[in-house]
């Protein structure tokens, strides 16, 4: 089932939580994504908070020749990097991946230069999804 | 001096690089944040890239507590956390210190819940720029 907010697209799948993260790191990489930043979101709550929450990951991926472009167009985009994939167990057992919308978070910067690279950047993570 | 963009606000500061980031670890956690994620921006892009960059570093920000009533209000909340600090050496040999508008970037959203979170996280992040 495809996922829409205003700020990220996904979709679910039938695969377990694990197999869905194995996917989904063999498809970034594929697609030329380096995973930067890994937070198991359930273990920090446990860890700190000592409260339960649903298995949910989020890996921070990132392109570097494409956040090279991007870094020399605005030397202040490093706020918004790296483009987050997460992945969590929805209430039917079933598995979600959302991924932030690069095109919705890069156009807050307001410059043209950068669109295009969203833009570039969301077709490679829809091939990702695509994948799945 | 003061910089702002539509999406990020910080400041330029005399202290090197290595201080400054120093600072900055040490203001965070006194506002409740724990260093979730960290990106040498120079190391990445001469490892991958064998390109010299600035000095640059990405820490990702983030207060559980607030987080873990942000996830429960938004659960895809996760593409766009944690909150990003960025710190990097000016051309100047000033360094610049970042910080992703968490209103700007949570106002993607568009959920007043999750607005108000946005609020309070911004307050904090501004306390920490006030310390350095």
């Amino acid at each position: 089932m495809e996922l829409k907010t205003s700020y990220a697209f996904g979709k679910t799948v039938l695969t377990s939580y694990d197999e869905t993260q194995q996917k989904v790191r063999d498809a970034l990489a594929k697609e030329g994504f380096g995973i930067l930043t890994e937070i198991d979101i359930r273990k920090k709550f446990a860890e700190k908070l000592h409260k339960e929450y649903r298995d949910y990951l989020i890996l921070g991926a990132c392109n570097p020749p494409v956040a090279y472009e991007a870094l020399k167009r605005e030397v202040n985009l490093g706020t918004l990097l790296p483009c987050n994939v997460v992945i969590y167990t929805m209430d039917d057992s079933s598995t979600a991946v959302m991924i932030m919308d690069p095109v919705a978070a890069l156009g807050l910067v307001g410059n043209p230069q950068i669109e295009e690279i969203a833009q570039e950047i969301a077709g490679k993570l829809r091939r990702v999804l695509a994948a799945l």
